[in-house]
């Protein structure tokens, strides 16, 4: 943004409308919108008579490192994972709401870049959708909540529940591609404990993708309500490793789900299959679909389910370790 | 909650599933929850085919003290300001969604306290509303920010655009209370700058009760559907004090407000007008109604909409101060 500090304000040194009408400037209008941003609440057309709604959020230390990710790529990440998350239950995202928490000495233009970042991943990943309000706070810590939006369009919703056996699991997006980016970072751009600014161009092009993908995923949006169309008997995203979040599907269903070892490999970001089933934040859709119909475009087949065993996830019939992210006891590790 | 700290284990010592179990185990069903919490995201009815939502965050800091505000305080003030931003718009609060994040040396018994709020708070100010769901991570910092979805019942929204000359201005709810009860917070519960536990038993009953506003806001949520059903050309919830928040209405509606000085001290809190006028966080609703219909219940004349003059706001015709709360410039001011 602006080179001259006098052009680019702290944000504690101007007012809370300041920096609403400079975000307000770079959001686009929500096709969905009745009512946008600068009233006490938004109105979003909800066509279907119902709305599906989830929130997450992203907080400096467990979610990301300021020195490792723009206000660009946060705003584009804030909005990436929770337009997944409304994709996995079949629905196309209407809305989001933005509550940030900015520290006092963040610039501007920071603040300017996340409002591009949310706007140009809405774009790209969910068209029609669109920052429709918000709330700004100043905080010692930088986070930002998300909230999303969507609509079914008259589908039911796909959950976690309905896989069956003798459904096939399947895959949109990718697996370990986010993870080999952290993996990346760790590795490679931190000076002790302390991360430092990314050199993107001292990577290779496979450390570089698997960097674009921690940064800025790109969940397949526009295929959960293909998925949903295609017959779908269960459907989630997968933030926290395949293993793990098919683990949460099979309990949720009642069902064991068998991974193909060969399947997995074909898929797996460099190849490396551990990585595949551990690593978290890619936020693919994993969904199940009856075995007697046609795979939808752009999903590929990982499995089968079988009735339930003692173990709710096998990997070419063997039992497997849960291994993935939990926030609670798996960062301290990562960071070291 | 539990005495012995071994049934009260600290948040960042146990599992996110095991502290997601804890908070939906107090949370009540929702009545309009199509899909409640659990899977990727949560489906609410919206039987008018549009949805109301809003946003707003409260963060240690800025918005709280956690020497002040217990979890079961915090739980209620975060749903109360979320329901009365719907209400505002004319709406029935439905649902909300709660992103928290929680340092990792908090008490379960803490987290559980607040589900308790949010429950309290719902079915006190919003019976059928309640969490449909939520995010869980860690933070150095304690942030709770919520979003509240609403519907209309077929009722057009209520913006604060719409204020005409000739129509009455009045208010549902408090002025003052809540920032008599900030006052009292910062100037009796003070060790030098750090915030003490605080005795309520050592105050008179005005000043519990400004506290108690303060901590546990009572906005009058119900109000609001009434007020549209009533006529309400315009409507806002007043969160950043009177004549600041009737200036954005005035200005938005494209007209000037005058407060009667004396409608203002009938409704002040302990009869203080400049706190009346400039204190923020009671969250009542300003609205405004054409002359020739009766007030609703619970809403009391303050003044009357004129033609835009020079100021936005009035008082007896007479121009004041648009003093209220940006947590931008004040808070430091207030903290000394």
């Amino acid at each position: 943004m602006a080179s001259d500090p006098d052009d680019d304000p702290r944000i504690g040194d101007i007012s809370e409308g300041t920096v609403l009408r400079a975000i307000l400037a770079r959001t686009s209008t929500a096709s969905h919108a009745i009512l946008g941003p600068g009233d006490d609440a938004a109105v979003i057309s909800a066509p279907s008579a119902s709305v599906v709604a989830t929130t997450d959020t992203l907080v400096d230390g467990p979610d990301f490192r300021a020195a490792w990710s723009s206000g660009y790529d946060l705003g584009w990440k804030a909005a990436a994972v929770n337009l997944a998350d409304v994709a996995a239950m079949g629905a196309t995202p209407t809305a989001l709401l933005v509550a940030l928490a900015v520290p006092r000495d963040a610039r501007l233009s920071f603040v300017s870049a996340m409002a591009d970042g949310f706007r140009e991943a809405c774009d790209a990943l969910a068209p029609g959708c669109a920052v429709v309000g918000g709330d700004l706070t100043v905080s010692e810590l930088l986070m930002i909540a998300v909230t999303a939006l969507g609509d079914l369009g008259g589908r039911r919703s796909v959950t976690r529940a309905g896989a069956r056996p003798g459904d096939i699991v399947a895959l949109a997006g990718e697996l370990g591609a986010a993870a080999a980016g952290l993996e990346t970072l760790f590795g490679r751009f931190r000076d002790g404990e302390t991360p430092i600014a990314v050199d993107a161009d001292a990577l290779d092009d496979t450390a570089r993708q698997g960097l674009e993908r921690q940064l800025r995923p790109r969940p397949p949006v526009r295929l959960g309500v293909v998925a949903a169309d295609a017959g779908a008997t269960a459907m989630m995203d997968v933030s926290d490793g395949l293993a793990l979040d098919a683990g949460r599907m099979a309990d949720a269903s009642g069902v064991t789900i068998d991974f193909s070892g060969a399947a997995i490999d074909e898929l797996a970001f460099a190849g490396d299959r551990a990585r595949a089933l551990a690593g978290g934040e890619d936020h693919g859709l994993l969904a199940v679909f009856p075995a007697d119909a046609p795979l939808p475009e752009g999903f590929r087949a990982l499995g089968s389910v079988t009735a339930r065993g003692a173990d709710g996830v096998l990997l070419d019939g063997a039992p497997i370790a849960h291994t993935g992210w939990d926030p609670y006891r798996d960062w301290d590790g990562v960071v070291g």
